[in-house]
């Protein structure tokens, strides 16, 4: 039995969960915000939270609160750091370097630095939460979980842009695909609810949450993912654009007299459902407006919608097939109006949904009826796990 | 029976031909290149092809020129200017304005003027034509036809962006779709050879040019396609991207210390298959470079390739299923090979390929066996010829 730390460290955040590696069980989790502005905790334990505001001016001193939390006499489920036998960071970009996880060295973390360029945001952030550990808990082994392994499978067809191929031999650029933790659960436990054989099987991963991605995975390896070079590829997300006419941000920036990086910002933070609807990036808040008569709302999730059932089909095609799809995260797994307008979206495909078993939240589920050609699944996802996962197998 | 000249102006050429509504026959037709620099002509008549170099300062005197190559002793096939009884133009962009061809008036000039941000490059180089055709034929009636009126039959969830609204709503930022005469002309053919009711009826047309886009029909009338705001988006095109992650540009922008409208130029004329091949824009020759060894040739074929049947895939998700799919333009009417690369991809949907039916080149032909699920044919496209026909209908 081990106890894993599994750490997802953001510029200002560190969320945080400690599973046992066996009963896969979480005794607590939680999170550290605004850290390097003023900080706050939050601290679960069995259903109860506690939340403190503390100065938080960097990620080693909330690391070190968390680890004061784990211990604490009241609330603490831990009597000395020694329990904790590994960390396990989830790591935004691996690029073309990491296809799998791995255990984390001096060399580790400069081959992940050469990957910063890719992920400016994300990965120094994941870097701060590794240093804090070495820092805090020294000899402890921290292992890298990468959003990018599970697509390194992808034959070039499917990871090429139609660019000048001195971008992607000079720059890397090239579809990376991210989730990937959780596409790689999703389909295994997929392959297993479905009974499928997984190294011959071909099914579809439809990751719907505020982030968005769409995957196509042959005999258990990615072919093909919607996110791209950067998370903003792909679906419609909540804030993000997915996919748009190029030539659309030279246009915008002329018409709005801005820059190309302001562009960019607002193609990740303030489109999407967000913006198409001028509403809310929350489906529930979204159905809610359209039942109210709101067709700015309307649009936004007809065009979400859409946009999966388009990719759906796409990698259909892409795969020769399909054997199974999945629904998991946020709308997937819990939003049944959601989950029943791209069902009805996949007729071609003979999906025939089974209405009153897709009235369920966030649990795994059969959605459709005998007779439908393709099985639809809800497979709640769960990354933490997966990290702990991942952790256990290269640290035991 | 009428005389039809069809008239295509670019920013320094304009092609042309003579085409009678009743036979449906072109008795002459050519380019004039390089106006308003140094000036040429090529005129051909019966498969005979006259070329001169000379001064075209403007427009109006390279249609002058055309004009008097038509009445030409020698080489003419009309007696006077009167014999003209129309001209058809081809419009790039008509924005939301235009869902279908017009008789061309002042006040139709000033609207098409509206979309000139549209198609900076385009719609003002199309109106210079125009404008010649007012001047050189008076009292001749002009009628706009444009590369995207047939698509305006699209819904809104197909047109709309994941974009802040106002851009929509400001500045037009949306789907509008190109190559929307060839669309048309050849979802009509493929109604009538496949013997389908156009009124109940799902196609897929897939117009594979050096420009590509691909379109979703519905009972005749557009409901998708895969050219957006501008022809830049969709399939990877011979020197155009397609569709890429939208933070590349960005990420370009600063790797190469170009600005937007520079790597907008660059995703324009040096992309796609020339870029990502590094050899050339044509199939045809990467296809020799591919059977000599090339591996930048085949990932250029096979990218590009990938990218037709997976947009096939959404569409037959978007339509509920298809009829019949149509290959048409450069390479889908001419290169066997990448059509039978296409059909291969296709085995999904139940495509069956009939190897010899697939030899053809530049003709009508059915491509897949009798059990095919979708019977997929080859359609010469002709843009012209639907022009003509369009101009003659609202001038008769």
């Amino acid at each position: 039995m081990m106890k894993i730390l599994v750490v997802n460290c953001g510029s200002s955040s560190l969320k945080f969960q400690l599973i046992d590696s066996e009963t896969e069980q979480v005794s607590a989790s939680g999170l550290c915000e605004r850290i390097g502005l003023d900080g706050s905790i939050t601290y679960k334990k069995n259903g109860e939270k506690y939340q403190e505001t503390i100065d938080l001016p960097n990620h080693g001193v909330a690391l070190k609160k968390v680890l004061d939390s784990l211990l604490d006499e009241k609330i603490g489920v831990i009597k000395s750091l020694k329990e904790i036998d590994a960390v396990g960071h989830r790591l935004v970009h691996g690029g073309e370097k990491f296809s799998s996880s791995v255990v984390i060295t001096e060399e580790v973390i400069k081959e992940i630095e050469t990957c910063n360029d890719l992920a400016p945001l994300h990965n120094p952030a994941n870097i701060l939460g590794v240093r804090a550990c070495q820092e805090v808990m020294p000899g402890v082994p921290n292992v890298a979980v990468f959003d990018t392994a599970f697509h390194q499978t992808m034959p070039k067809k499917a990871y090429l842009y139609g660019l000048p191929k001195e971008y992607y031999e000079k720059y890397g650029v090239r579809r990376y695909g991210f989730h990937g933790t959780s596409h790689s659960f999703v389909s295994k436990r997929l392959a297993e609810i479905a009974g499928l054989d997984i190294n011959h099987s071909k099914m579809i991963i439809c990751h719907i949450g505020s982030g968005a991605s769409i995957s196509a995975v042959k005999d258990g390896k990615s072919i093909d993912t919607s996110m791209g070079m950067t998370p903003l590829e792909g679906l419609m997300m909540g804030t993000r654009s997915g996919d748009i006419d190029p030539a659309i941000i030279e246009y915008i920036c002329k018409k709005e007299n801005i820059s190309v990086e302001e562009m960019t910002m607002i193609l990740n933070k303030k489109s999407g459902a967000l913006g198409l609807s001028g509403i809310s990036n929350d489906y529930r808040d979204l159905i809610e407006s359209r039942n109210s008569g709101n067709e700015d709302a309307k649009n936004a999730i007809e065009v979400m919608v859409y946009r999966v059932i388009k990719y759906i089909g796409a990698y259909y095609v892409a795969l020769g097939g399909a054997d199974a799809i999945a629904l998991t995260a946020g709308a997937g797994e819990n939003n049944a109006e959601i989950r029943a307008m791209i069902m009805s979206g996949l007729s071609a495909l003979g999906v025939v949904m089974d209405e009153k078993a897709n009235a369920v939240r966030g649990v795994e589920e059969l959605l459709t009826k005998p007779e439908s050609k393709i099985p639809v699944y809800v497979i709640p996802t769960n990354e933490e796990l997966a990290i702990a996962r991942e952790t256990a197998r290269l640290t035991k």
